[in-house]
């Protein structure tokens, strides 16, 4: 059931990957295709899917019933919010099987998709395939993701657009002359061309 | 393979709860957390999860995928539509497990979510956590409920705004000078303040 | 595991019904319910319900998490992206079993919800019951479908509008005084009262 000792692998799921690192925990019903790769200390819920050519980093919380599709990246400490988290790496007007079958086996419809670290994904989000997602921004729960996601950025909506800015610990950031400090953490950040980076004294 | 004669548990699903009541049944491939407590007369479809802390009184019905979270409770009668309906009780701005795990063990991050009685979740629906959604209220298919919803009413759209208001039975309600009554099932209702119940003679 | 030589039946998956056609793969924890109809060369992904009543024909792709009820018909060549189509027969305003359960067994709320020939429903999209989505038509990711979508259209948002006209081949097709060629390959198209057609000459 284990991979090594330190690794939870629930007895109703499939785990056809080795690449699993140490402390991370599979969840029931939950699939891990041969291929993907996943780090250190992650936490993979019930009814999952992880394809094969998935990267997974370390401390990624991925939360039941999301499906990650081959051409997807989760850096550190990414977190994955419950069931409607859809990345497909389908071309974005894919057509049926017979129509694509020949074009299926060159693979260049194969497009990657990149959650950078610390990313927050709300609960029932859709990703488009293709999209960045920038380091501690947050996909707000039903937003509809279909343009890259700049750092710290918080998105809603659909179509999902930029409704403010928030702090590596998740706190939204109030902007006075394209500065801020975190309330909460202290940190500080600079405004320029609509991108927001920490503050270097 | 049932707890009692006439509960009925799917021989795939995994059920850790004793805490079924009588007439209940639990489908395929769902999990069932230990410390669940659902009620009687209950229907739990495929691929679902009910989490730990979840209370679900009688006669609640939960169509296949649907992924139940600590912090909420369903009251009699409600019904939840397929697969896309997420009540996370994870906080509003929740970040990846490194930067949480203090925190998690607070469970200060824990916010109740209550699904009231009769209420109708539509597929697809998202309700954010720690909203209320009101007494026969229905959240349209794919509704993104961030607010709470009041007794009665219709919510659609991302984000959902109420678009109306329906009787006990599901009837939209038409309103002439703050009194409907209900052209399918005859009950009268009265509004007030933008809030609407069922008239009193 | 497989009812005839050519079919692959994933051993974690629950196929109820004989009715598959050669060629069709089904995949892991995946339920096909007794009495449905499935044609030859499908893919049903992981975690599908397939429901009682459901007729899919050939070459359809059906990806991971896709819960498809009675009354759905998918047409040759659908695909379905992943997990958050949900297309419900369940009636528009459903009430808790109580309510509905005399209702229920007169199957009086059944409707139909047809996907014609080579239609796309893109991941996350959600098919309102009793819909028609029509030939060669694409439904974005997000999308969330309320009104019949003619063929060959283009919808997405919430909910659901006409945004342009794409190819047999997916292709986003640019009209000119009512007519159009796909500059990938080469169909061409006649516009008339907000529908489109492939031209005759």
């Amino acid at each position: 059931m284990n991979l090594m000792d330190d690794i939870f692998i629930h007895p109703t799921s499939l785990v056809e990957t080795q690449q699993i690192g140490r402390g991370t925990r599979i969840w029931a019903f939950t699939h891990i295709v041969k291929g993907a790769r996943i780090g250190r200390w992650c936490n993979i819920g019930d009814h999952c899917v992880i394809e094969v050519g998935v990267k997974i980093a370390d401390n990624v919380v991925i939360k039941h019933g999301n499906k990650i599709w081959e051409g997807v990246t989760l850096e550190n400490g990414g977190f994955v919010g419950p069931s409607k988290f859809s990345a497909t790496t389908t071309p974005p007007k894919p057509r049926c099987i017979t129509q694509t079958k020949a074009n299926y086996n060159t693979r260049q419809w194969l497009v990657t998709t990149r959650i950078h670290e610390g990313a927050t994904i709300g609960a029932g989000a859709m990703i488009v395939a293709g999209t960045v997602i920038g380091e501690f921004s947050v996909v707000s729960a039903g937003a509809v993701v279909i343009h890259n996601v700049p750092p710290h950025a918080l998105v809603s909506g659909n179509p999902g657009h930029i409704q403010g800015w928030v702090c590596q610990c998740g706190k939204l950031l109030k902007f006075h002359n394209q500065f801020a400090r975190c309330s909460s953490c202290d940190v500080s950040y600079t405004k320029s061309n609509n991108r927001i980076k920490v503050a270097t004294f």
